[in-house]
């Protein structure tokens, strides 16, 4: 996939992107001197062969075995679980590293600010029906019988389908909605997730160069918050139903036909399975992965994976039965 | 009660009604070949004689002993607990074919998009001050010396008392609000409750016929967001206060003289007593009764019933001392 | 420190202001007939020699013992903590009769209407960047290359430094905020707090003098609301990320370098250190001092003050092996 909304300044060599650049501490293992044309950074897992990648936890391990990346940012003690093939480029900050190659390839995706030249909807768009104060910026397409409501801007890079329905003050930015879908007064969607490399004197953003992805038929509720992915997509499935007041954070992907109610919160990079419900006010902690089927209890918070089909409730969030019987 | 903002496009005959409208199993009990003159869709307490209603929770036996109503969809192991002259309408899924009627009485009420036909509300009221990009829908009245601040919406089916003040950034929609009540910035009151029947390919949005009553002197906190009720009443009671970004979900009924404090979150159709206190970022499931003077302490998820004078905290929720006892 | 924003009515002699005035039970330790001129209401710690001030909880009592005020509104149980030379004012409801003192010296801070005298910002300032349908209050002012978004209300009494974010539909008042700042989408800072003295028939609600003050290069996330002091300052340190939906109550103190997580909410009057890391959801309890360098897990609920270096999790929150071993 290219990246739809943000220009790529790649390709670079290598040696180029990392010795002309950066002011900081890593090493390389042994490299030819041939020319290594690194086309875009990637996760581990969407790599293609000519793609930089980075390996910062050992949650991926499998992932990092398979990745196909040329070349991979990582820690030393990961070395061993890379292909032999892959370029490796160890530092002591990997995250830093990355953001700092990151914003070389995307240098629009650091900075978020709120586009300052949008326009007035009115004769933008046919067959659209829309609010008093409503805004647009650059880059947006909506689908006819599309419905948007009052004070809500629609920035720029945005798809929004067919027949959908955008409730007012809502913002959307860096977002491709499906047709059918709803999105209720105050959602905020698209912002930049809230990524960044902690420095005492004023923290490093982390670039983010992804998007948010609503699929068809699905609903968000009043205020809730959905950030954009750093270098994946934030993903909410098909007849996925939100609540008011939920926030989901960058790189979540959530599957079709989940509930999930009012005040939620996802935290970054964890993924639900279909078929997902999940109570009021429960947490799910960032980077696991929740199966298909899996039912949350409201006011749980969620700290490790949670397999197929269980129902789970407590903090941390146990067996529901076990739940019940000890708190009896 | 007649509904007071939604047209009732009823009455229609029982039979009329279910056999020529829906592709839903269901079954009656024996009736007579008479017309049964169906005139509106009520919750088991307050049918009247010619109103239809549903029973699909064993926690409502009790009103379901009681009721007045000539008519009852339900599920068949519950047909004992109805009045022996109530028609029973027996189906697999009870709250599916009680959407399906209500939306024959209530077609306006199953879509809760934003007016997109309001009006600056300059030169509309008299004694009334409020602020730039200030609009309003159809069927809205607004009390002498209320005060609206800037880009708030009060859509169609509002009334809004005397000497209130309403924030900026606030969307209001088919609400009763009396005298001297304060909301604060950005609160979202009265949009349609999280209720659906779930389908995977689509869900059915339950029809939200209710709304939103707040009484005199309350105040509702900034980005709090209040649902209206699907077929009763959303209430705040008197003088009762909601800290920021509290979440009230449909049919909640909350007494006189709470304070509740931020973060709070309550589950749909929970009645809550007088003096109530609840701390921050408690959680309420639904379907409970809270008894008067009760406490909740902060953080607390509240799972069954509370008595009246209780104190509680934990998740599940205890009695206090044995929480703090048992915290040591 | 005079009061940057609201207007002080004094001085006020002090028999004069207690007699002529509330109606109100209170006695006074013996004084001579001599006038006490009272310029100001402070809290204990930062009450001249002049300023009048108030004891209403036992946590405070080293504080008590060091004040400088003139006279210390107090219950009869505390007498002893005060100092000698303290004029005494013994009251059943302390914080009553220091709202009602408060709102004699700041008759502007009991009511926070919305200002409904905004200006379009345009032509007001050189060398910002606004977007559609910004508007600004009284007392304002913004620094250089400060770009400020779509329907964002600066309200009155605002200060904001050079080189910041300002996002769309945030509402700003009472506030200064330092260089560098992010402020984004939706956010709404220097509201009233939640505070009142509660009464059945109707609250009373607590004079908010003080307001929010924002250190440089901090950033405060999507729909967050910071509430602004009553006779303090809410403060938020340099360098502190706030992520979406965060809930920060009136007279809170937060540190330098700090990262605070989604849907987190602290409460009244607590202190946090500096490189504090609070997880998603976690909430902290009112009048609470949390050292330099914790960390609290998500969804962790804190009851109690937290050493310096301490990690915690749990709710209530407790040592983190700890949690972690007892959750097995």
């Amino acid at each position: 996939m290219n990246n739809p909304f943000f220009k790529n300044h790649g390709p670079f060599d290598l040696l180029d992107l990392l010795e002309n650049n950066f002011d900081l501490e890593f090493s390389l293992t042994d490299i030819s001197k041939n020319k290594h044309i690194i086309k875009d950074v990637k996760n581990l897992d969407n790599a293609a062969s000519n793609d930089i990648t980075f390996f910062h936890s050992i949650k991926y391990k499998d992932l990092a075995q398979k990745t196909k990346a040329i070349a991979c940012i990582t820690k030393k003690e990961f070395l061993n679980f890379l292909p032999k093939e892959c370029i490796k480029i160890i530092s002591p900050n990997v995250l830093f590293l990355t953001a700092l190659v990151t914003s070389k390839f995307y240098p629009d995706s650091v900075i978020d600010n709120n586009n300052l030249d949008l326009e007035i909807i009115d004769g933008k768009f046919e067959n659209i029906i829309f609010g008093k104060n409503t805004y647009i910026g650059k880059n947006v397409s909506i689908g006819e019988k599309t419905k948007i409501g009052h004070n809500s801007l629609i920035e720029s890079n945005v798809v929004i389908g067919k027949n959908c329905i955008i409730g007012s003050n809502v913002i959307i930015r860096n977002s491709i909605i499906e047709d059918h879908v709803h999105i209720l007064d105050g959602a905020i969607i698209g912002k930049k997730g809230f990524g960044f490399i902690p420095n005492n004197n004023k923290n490093f953003r982390y670039p983010h160069v992804g998007y948010v992805h609503i699929k068809k038929n699905s609903e968000i509720g009043c205020g809730c918050t959905i950030d954009r992915g750093s270098l994946s997509i934030t993903t909410i499935g098909e007849n996925t139903y939100l609540d008011n007041q939920v926030h989901i954070a960058h790189n979540v992907k959530i599957g079709n036909n989940c509930i999930i109610a009012g005040q939620v919160g996802i935290a970054g990079s964890t993924t639900l399975g279909d078929n997902v419900i999940i109570g009021g006010q429960a947490g799910v902690s960032g980077h696991l992965i929740i199966g298909n089927n899996v039912q949350i209890g409201g006011g749980s918070g969620v700290i490790k994976d949670i397999a197929d089909n269980s129902r789970v409730m407590g903090y941390p969030a146990k067996d529901f039965k076990k739940f019940i019987r000890e708190s009896r």
